[in-house]
């Protein structure tokens, strides 16, 4: 069993990549072929979503390096929702990319057992999303389990909405909340530092603020980030720069609208050509990624 | 359609009863007529979770004023475990019970916005537990939806687990950040209060700490607390005291395990009577909540 982040890492290098695609099914923006009637059930509405995700995991797999699939959307659709939802996730992992969970749970102790054991099991997501509000007792138990399956976490820390400051931006002594809860993810997962140096505890780090992503990349150099907010919430390639450690790894950048639903504003390509669409938006958004990557390595290599 | 601080403060006092009882399936844990083998697929193990939480809703029914069925051990079983878990909450309903989804969800803009349209349906759960890190904007969504469908909302604020402490009790300014997180829920709710002056957005405030529980009922007056931590945690009715106001009103306090599982440490009742063992529990947490609700009111009438 290797570790999460040795295999995130090699997954980066082996396809020239660290974009991950988000499944956020929306059907109301579903193309056409696949956009539900005003009277379907949720279990027609769930299957639509089932095969239109198995067209983009297809389409995205050899430029993208993982799928998250957000289970909030999906949940909308009750029990065959969740079908949808486990059904994108062994779709995925079949054709090699890796699945990044985004489930943002939170709990304690048995609780936040029960949460691992649904969503980190041998055949479920690779990594999951969770929230740190609880401290440490909300943590451990979906390291522990991460760790058992050879699986990963992301640590919400520093989000990309307006209001995250609210709470995460408060000082503390002079230090934000965030740098706290990125102390406090190190903690946690140094114990779990794979071959190529990175723990399989990772954070979510918004792109929109460059400040605080530099600041977190030295809190937590061993912390994989997953970097929300590329495209749709206003972020670009540039911005995700100082995500990145010196290695040109460290960080993996999501999109969802912009790539799931590319077709909307694409105007080469019509809405029955939406994979073409869709196959452009994450081509575009690897190598301008890729880019930055490089300047990365180029900085080191300069000394 | 009534307010859901209302419908909350008038069943409390029809039933003469503030008492939550929290449906955590633990397989292990059922009694023997429900418990399920080691081959058993979560397709059978979620039937018998679903059956074994008829027979408790409609025992409890008359004690309680409401069940709060934990999702997390419902998700362990996929699809199936999804399906009893709203099958708790329609059968619960229909026996005039309240229900509080205990789903600890968290997003943001749309992402929340799908959470409580799967969530605070109008079949749905007639609140839901939600997190609060990621700021107003997590919150929004959830108390917009509540206040479309007579529904609430109990936001994290002061949890019971020991490690709660890491990121709620930093101190900001000399103000802890749950004291902050109070006061963002009561700005929040401050236009959703209905006829008995409750807000729909309420919070959840462990009982293990007496000072903090004091000092958030005095910061958010018109929150109702959902109070965790009673008998398995360790908490006792006492402890509850300053979670109420001084109309006896203003919380609510559950126990899981305790009733759930009460025949596993009741002498009296063999495992084939846990009905009574469940009954005589939640009887008996009734009462002494009573007794410290009638010690708020006598305090008040004394002046």
């Amino acid at each position: 069993m290797t570790h999460f982040a040795d295999r995130l890492c090699a997954a980066v290098e082996q396809k020239g990549s660290c974009v991950v695609v988000g499944l956020d099914p929306r059907p109301e923006m579903l193309p056409p072929e696949f956009r539900p009637g005003p009277d379907d059930s949720a279990e027609v509405i769930a299957e639509r979503i089932r095969l239109f995700h198995r067209h983009v995991i297809e389409t995205v797999a050899p430029h993208a390096v993982a799928v998250k699939p957000q289970i909030a959307f999906f949940e909308v659709f009750g029990p065959a929702g969740l079908s949808a939802y486990l059904d994108a996730i062994s779709f995925a992992r079949a054709r090699g990319l890796l699945v990044i969970g985004d489930i943002k749970r939170s709990d304690i102790s048995s609780t936040a057992e029960a949460y691992a054991q649904a969503h980190l099991s041998p055949d479920g997501a690779d990594a999951v999303t969770v929230n740190p509000y609880l401290g440490s007792d909300g943590l451990k138990p979906f390291i522990a389990k991460a760790a058992e399956n050879g699986k990963g976490v992301f640590v919400l820390v520093k989000t990309s909405n307006t209001s995250a400051a609210e709470l995460q931006d408060l000082l503390v002594d002079g230090e934000p909340v965030y740098v706290r809860v990125g102390k406090l993810v190190r903690r946690l997962g140094a114990e779990r530092v794979g071959e190529r140096g990175y723990s399989l505890a990772g954070a979510v780090v918004g792109a929109t603020q460059k400040e605080s992503a530099r600041v977190l990349r030295e809190t937590m150099p061993e912390a994989f980030f997953l970097v929300p907010g590329f495209g749709a919430q206003g972020g670009g390639a540039e911005d995700c720069a100082p995500c990145f450690n010196r290695d040109g790894l460290g960080a993996v950048v999501n999109s969802s609208r912009g790539i799931l639903y590319a077709y909307q504003k694409d105007e080469q390509h019509a809405a029955d050509r939406w994979r073409e669409a869709c196959e452009c938006a994450v081509v575009k958004m690897k190598e301008s990624l890729e880019d930055v990557r490089n300047k990365c390595r180029a900085a080191r290599d300069r000394g």
